[in-house]
This record gives structure tokens, sequence and C-alpha cells, in this order.
């Protein structure tokens, strides 16, 4: 580019380094355990829900601008008022939009870290600060909070890449003390064996926080995109400003209501998801892998004799993709909770392998 | 909301009207000539193109970040560097993502007026200032640009609500002025005698102006949400690291690609649009109407005896929805292009009413 050009664009965003997301090869039979997605497919009623929206007249118009059909089947599905959800392009999208309505340039974000490294490069596009608050020893919340004063505090919950939870008192205690609101990302709710979304039940409507949801991991719908926030209606309808108006398209929004609609499936689904998930945790234990003990659908492992980086790569040899994370202080593999068959294929090459 | 979480929202969020879309009835048998949304099906190689690709596996599996596929059609379709695309959910997105990259807090933001009001609310998001400066009596562009040290310029060419088109020295001439880059917002581009794209084919690398397309209307894809942004590949690159990783999703890239690769249909259904958009402008005139002569798929009108209002609410007793539009020194409804029979229809009501 030339100096001109160079000149024009922000600091900020010149300066920062892209977020990278988990390799995605698009042909090949990688055995992915990479970016969390589901190892089962959607609900059944997801793909006859897209079929029956396939005609020309929904193609060719614009979408419902507030997902009205969607916030109503969410409300059913989690008990939980419509208006108090904001419809999202994937839940980054959320994040996104929050990160723009409360964050000023030169504003303070905060995370607790090892955490979700999009909170990092949302700070740099805004060209605000991050403040990163290091986990305790045992992956829950310092006592005492540095940073009230932040404009947002994001926390993963359950947060990648450990998969811990931090408890409820604590996340009450954390809230009391903010000034700015507390976003509980809970991309690995359903997972868990607790999360937020009881505080928004029975017309309940409380300030200060703001619960993130996405389709991509429970919901095995990370190919359309879909992803919500549950908060106070008075937030939500200041939020709906910042969004771009059509920000969901009308065959997600079919995808998406008939995904939350299906709540005996997903029950289902996240059942066989945690059964493997324990049983990835004994064996690996077996195999001299230090595992830490999970609420999503991934692992957080290191090994007591090789490296991650030589995990990784020697995986990635035998086609199955884990995810490499560095972290100051922490440098491991997580890996993503695949079918039955796909992690007898991984503890068999990790037999060979360690 | 309490005022505790009022102090927390940026203020120019709080104090910002939201941008206000046209009426989106779900429901009922209204003809729409409010939105620009194309009266005709997409190529039917859409509809086979989602169909194939509505498995299990893409539904549940992240989509290629960058959108490859479809970036090597666009290239083989309009004749431009693949590297040069920056793929958007709608073109809406990548209006969002060039005002992140270069517009800081208080930056300036510059577009010509009456034009697309999104450009204002992009200001407001970003807290940033925005000029409006007025059209000539023939919709040209003043012969002094009063902004040259804009952070970033919006040319929607052909413009909204005028359906006009500013030509192509006079485009070249204020390029040279600025210092920010030239959005040239080509949404309605495919209707129009000429188009900017010409100057990124045979491998052209222009600096300072970025050309934005959407699928929305003369691809008839307004329902799955899908843009792009051409222009240098060193700033796309740039660019890449503001939007969203999956901004686009698995089965809008299929719908897409096959969209774009499918120029024999786009070309005769722009031509049929063309046709009719004749012959509105010639009955509209007989009724009385001042009609602009539009290279978009909608008519800006004002009537010798009626007010904008009037008409807008009479049609809609009669369930036709047109745009009504407000702007300081401006009124009047834009009409959009719609098929020969809900034209006639629309005639039919109009010699009616007036």
């Amino acid at each position: 580019m030339s100096n001109n050009m160079r000149d024009c664009l922000r600091k900020s965003v010149l300066d920062m380094t892209a977020y990278t997301p988990g390799e995605q090869p698009q042909e090949g039979s990688v055995i992915k355990l990479n970016t969390n997605e589901n190892p089962y497919p959607p609900s059944p009623k997801v793909v006859e829900a897209i079929k029956n929206a396939l005609t020309s007249d929904r193609l060719r118009k614009y979408p419902d601008p507030l997902g009205t059909k969607f916030r109503n089947a969410a409300s059913v599905a989690l008990g939980i008022d419509p208006d108090s959800i904001l419809i999202g392009n994937g839940s980054d999208d959320i994040l996104t939009i929050l990160t723009r309505a409360f964050v000023p340039e030169s504003g303070l974000i905060v995370s607790a870290t090892p955490s979700y490294l999009l909170y990092k490069t949302l700070s740099e596009i805004q060209n605000a600060r991050i403040e990163l608050v290091p986990f305790t020893n045992t992956w829950q919340l310092p006592q005492a909070w540095p940073y009230p004063g932040a404009n947002l505090t994001f926390l993963a919950n359950p947060n990648s890449p450990s998969g811990t939870l931090v408890e409820a008192p604590e996340i009450d205690n954390l809230g009391q003390l903010l000034k700015g609101p507390l976003v509980i990302d809970e991309a690995y709710g359903d997972f868990a064996r607790h999360n937020a979304m009881g505080r928004f039940q029975k017309g309940a409507q409380p300030e200060g926080i703001v619960i993130t949801r996405t389709m991509s991991k429970s919901y095995a719908l990370a190919g359309i995109r879909f992803g919500f926030a549950v908060a106070n209606p008075s937030l939500i309808r200041e939020l709906i400003k910042v969004k771009d108006s059509y920000n969901c398209d009308a065959l997600s929004l079919e995808a998406a209501t008939a995904a939350i609609s299906d709540q005996v499936y997903l029950k289902d689904t996240v059942a066989k998801i945690i059964n493997t998930r324990n049983r990835m945790f004994l064996e690996l234990g077996k195999l001299g892998f230090k595992v830490t003990p999970s609420e999503a659908n991934f692992l957080w492992c290191t090994h007591e004799k090789h490296s991650p980086e030589f995990l990784y790569l020697e995986l990635k040899k035998s086609n199955i993709l884990v995810r490499l994370m560095r972290y100051p202080g922490h440098e491991g593999i997580r890996i993503t909770v695949g079918s039955d068959s796909e992690i007898d294929l991984l503890l068999q090459v990790l037999r060979k392998l360690v």
C-alpha cells in the first residue's frame, strides 16, 4: 500500500495482528478437533425448516430485521422475555455490537486470562485498552478485581481454553463490583453444570449483565452463523441501534428457530458429548496427559513428557487437527470432544505417540 | 434503564436515532415497492446450490472465513483479481467495516445529500462527525468539494433516493481531491449505464477508491445477506482484520457464488427491470408526476398536485407499499421497479387517485 493509504487507516488497525481462527480445511477427510464444532448433526428439524423456507420469495426479500419468530421461539425454549433477546450473526457479531455500544476510543475492556482471544482483537479494532486479569490456579476469579471501572468486562463461562466454570456467587460478587456491564459469554453454557440464563427467567430483568449465546456449538450450527444476547429489554433497544439492520439472513433465522425449538434433541446431543468428554478425560489421563476437568465440549491438556507443539504436529500428520494455544504462562492443546469413533481414533494414535 | 446503565453506554449511541429500514411486512399479500427488492426470482442455480450444500456437515462446521470459492467466481465474472475482493454480510457489513477501519472517534465522514441514510447512522455509532454536501440541481457533485480531508467519503452511485448517476470524470476529479478513500457504493450499479468496476479489471490495482456491491438488488438475494468490496489487495488484507472472522455463512456463500456465476441470468433480469423502469417513467409522467430519470431499480417522484405523504398513505390503503422519504429540501416517494403486473396495478390505482 502506498504511504498515502497507510496514513488513512486508523493506526490501531494498521498495528494490530488479525484474530486467527482455527484452521478450516474445506476439503479432505481431516478429523477436526480444533474449533469446537459439534460432531453430531443439527436437529433434523433444521434441514426441514431451511428446505421449507427455500423459496424465491424468501431469497429475494429482506428478512425480518428483529427476528421476531426466533425471539418468540427462544422465549418459549428458555423461559425468558422475547424483548430481552438480541439476534446476531454469530455471537462474535453480538460481542462486536456490545463493544461498539459501550467502549469509547481509549476506553477499557477487561477480561480474565487465558480466555477467548477475540476480546483483545475487539479492543484493538475499537482502539481501546485491554487489561487481562490472570485466573487463579484453580481457574477462578481473583478475590479483589482490579478494574471495577471498565467500560466492558468479558467473562467466558465456561472458559476457553480451560473449559472451567466460574461459580454463581463469584459472578454475583464480580457483578456488584463493576461499574460497566459484565458480559457472560456462554458459548459453551449448554455443556456446563449451570449457567446464568435463570437470572432472566420468569420476567426477571436484571441490570448490569449481558449473556451471550451461540448456536455454533451445542446446536451444531457453526455453518449458519447465529448467536444472540440476553439482557434487560431497555438495553436491548439501545443495542438494536448498533447492529446492522439485517444482520441475520432469512435461512439462518429459520434454522436457528427450528434448532432452539427442539430442546429434546439438544439435551440428547449434549448428553452424548458429556459422556464422551468423561471418557476422554479418563483415557487421556492414563496416557500421561494432565487434563483440566471441563464443563465445555473440549479438553485443555498438557503432557508430562511431550510438548504441546510436538503433539499438535504429530496428530496433524495423522490427519487429526487439534488447537495449539499459547498464552503467557500457559501453553497446551485444546481438543474438541468429537464423536466416539473420532475419539477412539485419536486415542489409538496417541497410544503409539506418547 | 437505570441511570447507572445509561451512564455506561456511549453517549453517541444513546443520543442517536436508529436507522429505520423500509417496512418489511412478514405476512400478507402486499405489493412491496418500498425497499428495492428484485421482483424476479434469483437464478435457479442459487436454489440448486443451496440444496446441494444443505448437508449436516456444512451446517455444523464453520464456513470458509475468506470465501475463497466466491472470490474466485467473482474474479471470473467481473474480470478482477480475487485478492481485491472482501466478502461481507450484506454491503451494510462492508460499509461498517470501512467505517471502523478508517474513521477514528471524532473523525470525519462526508457524503453527498440526499443519499443513503445509513452513512449518518454509521458516523453516529462511530461517534464521528458527518458532513453532507448537497448535490447540484442536476444531481451532480459541486465543482469545489468542501471536505478533501475527510477520513472517508461515501458516494452512492447510482444514488438513492434519486436514482441518478455521477459521471466518471466527476468521480476522477473528486478522487484526486480527497486525502482519505472514496467509497463508491454501487448497490445499484448493475442497473446503470456505467459503473466503476472497470477500474479494477485486467490486473489494475487503483489506490484510493473502494467499490461496494450487494447481491440484494440485481441478483435478487436480499434474504441471504451478501455483499462485497473491491479495493487494492493491500487494503483488503487490512480490512480482513476488521471483519468478523466468519461474517458470511456457508449457505449464503454458496448462494452468492452461484448467483455471480450466472451473468446471463443477471443481464436478462436487469434488462427486464430497465424496460419496466422506462415504461413507469413515461406513464407516471402522464399522470402528473415529476419523475427523476433513473439509472437504478427505482424512481424518485413528486406530484404536481398531491403531497408525497398523501400518495404514500393512499397507496398503502390499496396494499401497495412505496417509500416516503424526507430530506431537508427534498420530499418525495421512491417507487421500486416491480414486475410488469405489479406496475400495472400501481398505475391503475394511481389513475383513480390523481
